[in-house]
């Protein structure tokens, strides 16, 4: 059950296109919950350093980024051939690839972050009492989080930066696939930390893959304030059966866009095959395209229109039998959905397609089968547009918009740490702010309560 | 496994003073999940329900409550006559007593409540983005909310009242010592819902009060939105153990007072007297009074002067090593501290005393032994007081004022559920605000992401 950790002395290794060693000395092997011992006094140092202090913590991962693109980019292909020959599909191996332009978007997004305004000190006032007593409000780290996540490296990176940007330690247990991106990325991380006389150990990386390991975070009461796990149904059913920490979910997004009767069939066309294609390994990609009878029956044919416009896109139609039956009919290739395809999170260039009757079926069926992430509505009628956006329970829901959108820096939020499903506390992109929390601060002069 | 639902049909029985039947037929008994698939049911009415809707309810609620004070003194009658037989102390009697006033005063807490501004259907302007799309956020409920709490009857009514408000259903289950009291309270809000067109099962009442039916709920995944345990720390352990949904907990305050080296004696007796007697049965009561040693040494004799004040309140002091010699070579009685006073909350007349030599140590002590609920520095020093706020972890940090502010109605939010001892989504006094969640609302006009 001895777990290594990433780096556990001070003094810098030589990163090297080597594979980092996967075993460090036998003395060197902890338990995770002394890992989590290390985190939280880490944790406590953070938390007194001041936001300059901080921010330059960034700008040396930053520069560190940049100055090791090579090395970054030999670990990774290490686990690009490992996941080809396993077999990966190429919507999968695009969420797990870095380039040079990757790489140095990731130095590029730790300096945005680090230009972000300090969530933490802040003051707010709240008002004065007719007692006279001061209310004040002051944010401060939530102290040691868990993020559980899945393919992307870039989210090592990010994930890092919001952490310490908030004053927070930060565990994290990446996917198999990209262990050897992470592994090295991490690595840049706590040097990097180190150099910036900061505890190395505000960021741990674990580098056991093994499903065990999840569980002991999700378990580990007193010592992990929040977890964050971010992936699909298998891994949120471990959350339910072992998370005992308070745990924000960034479960799968299976995104609907529902065109509407009045829906002008060149804007559904471009809003939908930019939810599906722009980035379709990612959590706001549309899954499932929701369309009204009415499209199917317009005299100027706009649901084969559309249609065409996905396939030319390279998009694989799974129909329900009368969405199959009309593109058929139109010569449209596509495929007969599945049962579970209303439930899948394809990751991949394929759309469930369902025809509905009405805006009401369209909700029920989004209340069955989204995952409260995202939804879409493409319509020219404004009622049935702000009922969609009243009734539908997700955290974004968008009227004549892609569901890409759902992305923090998209809505104006700066950098998340990922898409929340769990409504408590942050429903929705994650961002500095909402990795703190609030206490009340209060000024009296002898005040008592009568 | 059977669970008898407080009412379960629509019909209104007649409250009396005799107890309420505590079987009801057996055709009508029902399992947690099915009583809780029945909140869910409810819940989306009532989340459909305009703001003067909610508040007609609540309205009704208020009215029902004066117009039963006597079948409620009735029913808190036996619930007192058990307490007192079982050999309850003082302070928790005091806790569960209802009395004509305190029953008006529930009355009156509801109409407050309506009179507050309606927490959900606000949209709320986020911005527009330099692409055109206009980001607002709307708040929504959260659903079905779960509250496990213990001896005070008027837990039940305010619960009610500020979930109904929110859109909230709710499922109560109350501790034993109060069971007629909240099982008449409970039955008259489910009346007062019905009499306004309202779903009766927005409120449920589980009047078993086994600690199996509160595990199940706790793991009612995909049923209760939200859990409130409020109570101790063998609540808590279960709470550890079985919940699966998320958790707010509302644990026991193990507040404290520090009196520094340069606190006015007057103002640290007065603020110690009323942290400790206002109201020694509630969580924000002090618990442990830390006192600088230079106070000890003071020439003027402030120790001593204080703690004669605690003594003349009625206050047993559980003393370290020191301070009971201080005390008692000041002809002051006192009684020794056991270690295990360090962690408890009394919620009685008792209070634990400890001599330290420093800030340091007395921030060192409550980062040990605090439950992250309360704490107050007394002092003539703005930087010992400036450091106190802005180093102790917990929900409400006060400056020269009593731990008995840390309250909804007191800090200016207006009526709470309880006081939130988690950091997570609310931490202190958790009122409507707290009990919705914010969906992101985009306004596009064909808009896709480059």
């Amino acid at each position: 059950m001895a777990l290594s950790r990433l780096v556990i002395s001070s003094r810098a290794l030589h990163l090297s296109h080597a594979p980092i060693a996967r075993t460090v000395p036998a003395s060197f092997t902890m338990s995770i919950r002394e890992n989590l011992v290390l985190s939280r006094a880490a944790s406590r140092v953070l938390a007194t350093l001041s936001g300059p202090q901080r921010d330059a913590v960034l700008e040396s991962i930053a520069d560190a980024l940049d100055a090791n693109v090579s090395t970054i980019l030999a670990h990774n292909a290490q686990d690009m051939a490992r996941a080809r020959e396993s077999g990966m599909g190429e919507a999968m191996l695009d969420r797990l690839r870095l380039d040079p332009a990757r790489v140095h978007v990731m130095a590029e997004s730790v300096r945005d972050v680090a230009s972000l305004a300090d969530p933490l000190g802040e003051l707010r006032e709240m008002g004065t009492r007719p007692n006279g007593l001061r209310i004040c409000k002051r944010r401060v780290p939530l102290g040691v989080l868990a993020v559980v996540y899945e393919a992307r490296p870039n989210v090592t990176v990010e994930c890092a930066a919001l952490a310490i940007k908030s004053g927070n330690a930060l565990v994290l247990r990446g996917g198999r696939e990209a262990l050897e991106s992470n592994r090295a990325l991490a690595k840049i991380v706590r040097d990097a930390l180190a150099q910036a006389k900061a505890p190395m150990d505000a960021v741990l990386f674990i580098d056991d893959t093994s499903r065990e390991r999840v569980a002991e975070l999700l378990g580990a009461t007193g010592l992990v304030d929040l977890c964050i796990p971010r992936g699909g149904a298998s891994l949120m059913a471990m959350v339910d059966e072992h998370a005992r920490v308070p745990v924000i979910r960034h479960g799968q997004g299976i995104c609907h866009v529902f065109v509407d009767a009045s829906a002008p069939r060149e804007m559904a066309a471009a809003i939908l095959v930019n939810a599906k294609t722009q980035r379709p390994g990612v959590c706001n990609a549309a899954e499932t395209w929701l369309v009204h009878q009415a499209v199917l029956q317009d005299s100027g044919d706009a649901f084969a229109f559309i249609a065409r416009a996905l396939c030319d896109a390279g998009v694989t139609l799974h129909c329900d039998a009368r969405a199959h039956a009309a593109l058929t009919a139109s010569k449209i290739a596509c495929v007969p959905a599945e049962p579970e395809d209303w439930d899948r999170e394809f990751l991949s260039l394929d759309l469930a397609v369902r025809v509905v009757d009405s805006l009401d079926e369209a909700l029920a069926h989004i209340a069955k089968h989204g995952s409260e992430h995202t939804a879409a509505i493409v319509t020219g009628d404004p009622d049935a547009g702000e009922r969609f956006l009243r009734e539908v329970t997700a955290s974004c829901v968008l009227l004549n918009a892609s569901t890409r959108f759902n992305d923090g820096g998209q809505l104006g939020l700066g950098a998340e740490i990922g898409i929340s499903t769990s409504r408590m506390h942050a429903w929705g992109p994650m961002g500095l702010r909402e990795l703190t929390a609030e206490k009340f601060v209060v000024y009296g002069d002898g005040h008592t309560r009568p």
